[in-house]
């Protein structure tokens, strides 16, 4: 693994648009990729489209070295605006790399799709993220993970239904995991506009149970959170509201990764080849929380 | 340099009272200096007590492996409430060790002591970091120091003098410095009461001039933050205080690391052996606003 991209790339990275479009995300893997294909973004060992229930997007991937035994689980949940994304994209490193950050980590890796909106409306997110905990709390042993060092992740709208999942949406208990990992999300449902990315998750009149923060502060699961230095002003805006509501909560900030040079897009893509960007924390809260067993 | 602590010296460095205390101090410290002895916190070359003023307290130590040429220079100015305090302690790895770590990363590191309360009240600290980085512009090439690349950081009283001098209460351009990391400090003045540390400082009516945060963030110097996990409340409300007024500022969130498992006293003391605490984020801030000429 790489400390940190050569600065040239990091500068390049800085200076791309920090808004959520497809040139961006195209400009930041075209920046990305050629270090993962140097390191490689595939674990020794995946086994793909396993289900964890009835609707076709109920798949994950499980990625190992092949020896693991009672390994700490990586659980990543992809972004997409709600609407679109997958778990893995043939011919990239999306995000079959996540899963080779975790193996090279110690951990087993798993990366899983989820239904999408509009067809699939709030909370089916979170009960998603439920029915592949369950799933895996029952069978990664088999794989040589430990059901109760499962670390779930979630980016984005991912983040989002981690979220959730964690505040209690998914309707299963969340205590079932050892953390949960932020990664530029939102926890608090905006008025929606037809047009808006949550307009086709949460419909135009969200429901106010749907806000995940005020669950999420009360959580018994550690959390790590994240913001990326060239985060869209939306998701600076729920990460300082993140900081705020904790800081109300439990009298302390919590623990909150600036994810330099890096913007909404690329942030994931920062695992393995510019670890000091996010990776090292991440595997630090991951080790934290899963070496005396579950939580602290 | 050691990524992290041992699980069990993390774990009992949290298990510490967040209290602010000579007792914290006292275990802090036991926990760590074995760690800081077997690592060696003595840089190779020590030019000590250099007169950057008038005042005895106008001394600085001058820490290098002996053959750098244009290396960033990491000025740190301790704590100790306004009132007490050094740049050395002997018999100690206080703060010697900071001019290790700095000579480890390929810098050359600068240890200062500043003039104190009840004595010497606001902006005296400010004025000192200016002068200490006004004798570094002058002399630090003698050591091997670039003197467009002079990074200073502050820690809780040292961290508000480094905020004062970069919001301009030192008499002097702060601009003349690369960066500034501030670590756990306090950027707005409180009313103080008699017997609360400030009051020795900015006296019983402080002057309204002497708040910090506006000019901090306003200012072009670039800046870290960090915030322990077990500072006490008051700095936990600093730390979120400086992502409001950032975010409004700015539509961003700063760059605050969050430094895992220390105490208001531990965090100076993770460097070298336990990086990935605040070591990683403090280097790679130097590095990214060192390595082309001053700034961005």
């Amino acid at each position: 693994m790489t400390e940190q991209l050569p600065q040239d790339v990091i500068a390049q990275l800085r200076a791309l648009d920090s808004a959520i479009t497809p040139e961006q995300a195209q400009s930041s893997w075209a920046l990305l990729t050629p270090f993962h294909e140097k390191a490689g973004y595939t674990a020794p060992k995946i086994d793909r489209d396993l289900r964890y229930g009835d609707d076709p997007r109920h798949r994950l991937d499980v990625h190992t070295a092949g020896g693991e035994s009672n390994a700490p689980v990586l659980v990543f949940v992809h972004g997409g605006g709600f609407v679109r994304g997958d778990k893995h994209n043939p011919g990239t490193p999306q995000y079959d790399l996540v899963g080779a950050w975790a193996v090279r980590h110690g951990y087993v890796g798993v990366t899983m799709t989820y239904r999408l909106a509009p067809e699939h409306k709030w909370p089916s997110g979170a009960q998603d993220v439920a029915g592949a905990v369950a799933w895996l709390r029952q069978n990664v042993a088999r794989y040589g993970g430990d059901p109760d060092k499962i670390v779930v992740a979630g980016n984005s709208a991912g983040a989002t239904h981690v979220a959730s999942f964690v505040a209690g949406q998914g309707g299963a208990d969340p205590s079932t995991v050892a953390g949960a990992a932020l990664l530029s999300g939102i926890y608090e449902v905006r008025t929606t506009r037809p047009g808006e990315p949550e307009h086709a998750y949460y419909g135009p009149d969200p429901d106010p149970a749907s806000a995940t923060l005020p669950g999420l502060i009360d959580s018994p699961v550690p959390l790590l959170f994240s913001v990326a230095e060239r985060d869209p002003e939306f998701f600076q805006r729920a990460a300082a509201g993140v900081v705020s509501a904790w800081l109300e909560r439990h009298g302390t900030v919590p623990d909150l990764v600036w994810v330099e040079g890096h913007n909404h897009m690329s942030t994931i893509g920062s695992l393995t080849v510019d670890e000091a960007a996010l990776g090292t924390a991440l595997a630090r809260f991951i080790d934290r929380h899963t070496t005396n067993g579950k939580g602290e």
